[in-house]
């Protein structure tokens, strides 16, 4: 049996309670803490059955002793509650980014760098079928050598909580949005970023405070690779999904295209959809990045380098500059 | 009868001719010279019908006399060409981009404003339908308040000519495709460029000299909306249709998406196909410009600063710095 101790519940631990379900028997629920007290007992069964609650993250770590940690806190709380596990080595699995300022990632990576746990941030879209068929088809050279990519994310605002609403608190919509793109452009194209210049607007937010409702980036990679990606809160409410998540990838030898779930190539035979399938989710990866099994698609490296370049983007954005990585 | 010279078949004459061919009597082709002499009689005969061939411009320009000429040679001969029709009151309609260097911009700018004629750029896109009713909608404000917006154009390479193989008779990709960008994000959002950063890049090119294979380019504009454009020439072999171009309007209300020749709204109302229609073509409408009829589409002033802006473009991308408009 996996331990396993839940820490909030602001992010995106659904891909967790998943896998435990579909998995009886191989995940034991030793403690939960809530991100803060407006959620209560009542919601807590409901989402996780009654389970050990706790009043202190360090307290739980240290009584329920668990393998994984799953960090789902808000955004300026995660660096320190992840740095705490990884103290103890526990692993963290943990909402992104997984930090919101460089102060507070110089000193996540360290404490991974001195401890025998890992961490994972939960870069979903890596998993999700059509980047995932995307990026399976780039690695067997649909495309050729890829030259250019560009990403997409558009979501539905609606009404969101306090803390989206603080940059100290919420970090920047790169480090929210963003970042999942940041990750695809990298782990798609197989090259590392060199610079950076990019772009962020609160202005129209619906009294969303310091919420940036729009980004866009402009990088350049290793091997001559160009990338840019953009980021709004305003897709309407009218529209058929929660988000437009999209990517494109143009090669030499073909241009492939994520768009409505989908995964397009076009090259000389012609444009098709192709099959779209992942062998399992963020969460499952996690676990088996734990257990040293083999074929892991998101490394700690990978999690830290994400949350890495976005803290940057966000900091080219700030100040309308060039960022050289 | 409206006098018309044609001079070059390098570029995009085919509106002129179309335009011809629906208004019989209307039109008369008073002279012809080629972009080279590799354009032999046979196929200017095909072209164009018997008309009066002249071996120099000017002299084309002095005995001809036409009301317009259209020039479509060489992409490093236009803002010469384009001078000495001004220098004679002569309207000139012109491939983009009207020059290749900004030191050109600057004398053909002094020549427009010290003519009685006018100058239009061939910035067919638009005029095409889909882009027209993005245009009319935005303007009717489907989408609210414009806050982002991004283009783009793919294009199959082939096997270009010489000149689009060195920057002194091609300019850049960003001049000779970006350009029609540009333009539609100012024509679409209604605002003025701020700054741009901008990249460009020539490698695996398929033996094309150093004409840009890819090319990306992050704009701030007034009122804070932020808009980026790509750019390449990997269109693959089998795709459909020869270029791919789009634009995405990201507004307070809606979103507006052009793709596939059709114009797509999102708004609260679900998602919908808007109907494509434009009331004249490019060439039709720089005639309407020269009798001084309403409801231009393309001003003379609208053509110059899609092309200086798209220079300014270039030399971002050249120096890959922030380049302040």
């Amino acid at each position: 049996m996996i331990r396993l101790c839940i820490a909030g519940t602001s992010g995106h631990y659904e891909s967790v309670l998943e896998t435990i379900d579909a998995n009886p028997g191989r995940y034991e629920l030793v403690g939960f803490i809530p991100s803060d007290a407006s959620v209560d007992a009542v919601e807590h069964e409901r989402l996780f059955g009654i389970l050990p609650h706790f009043e202190n993250y360090e307290e739980m770590l240290n009584e329920a002793s668990p393998d994984i940690v799953v960090v789902c806190s808000y955004n300026h709380l995660h660096a320190e509650m992840a740095i705490k596990a990884l103290e103890r080595d526990i692993n963290v699995y943990c909402e992104k980014p997984l930090t919101i300022n460089l102060e507070d990632y110089y000193a996540l990576e360290a404490a991974y760098k001195a401890s025998k746990a890992k961490v994972g941030a939960m870069l979903e879209c890596r998993f999700s079928p059509d980047f995932y068929s995307a990026y399976t088809a780039v690695k067997n050279g649909a495309v050729g050598k890829v030259r250019m990519l560009d990403a997409r994310k558009s979501y539905k605002l609606g009404t969101r909580p306090w803390h989206y609403h603080k940059r100290k608190t919420y970090g920047s919509t790169i480090c929210w949005v963003g970042i999942h793109l940041i990750d695809l452009l990298y782990w798609i194209s197989g090259e590392r970023f060199t610079d950076v210049f990019a772009r962020h607007s609160a202005l129209d937010n619906f009294r969303h405070g310091e919420l940036e409702s729009t980004a866009t980036a402009s990088f350049s990679m290793t091997g001559g690779v160009l990338a840019s990606m953009t980021c709004d809160y305003y897709r309407p409410g009218g529209a058929p999904t929660h988000g437009d998540d999209r990517i494109r990838i143009v090669g030499t030898q073909g241009i492939i295209e994520v768009m409505n779930d989908k995964c397009t190539l076009i090259d000389l035979n012609g444009q098709r959809d192709l099959p779209c399938t992942s062998p399992h989710n963020c969460f499952e990866d996690f676990v088996r990045l734990t257990q040293n099994e083999p074929d892991i698609i998101l490394s700690s490296e990978d999690s830290l380098y994400a949350t890495k370049v976005a803290l940057q983007v966000c900091s080219s954005a700030d100040t309308e500059s060039l960022v050289r990585f």
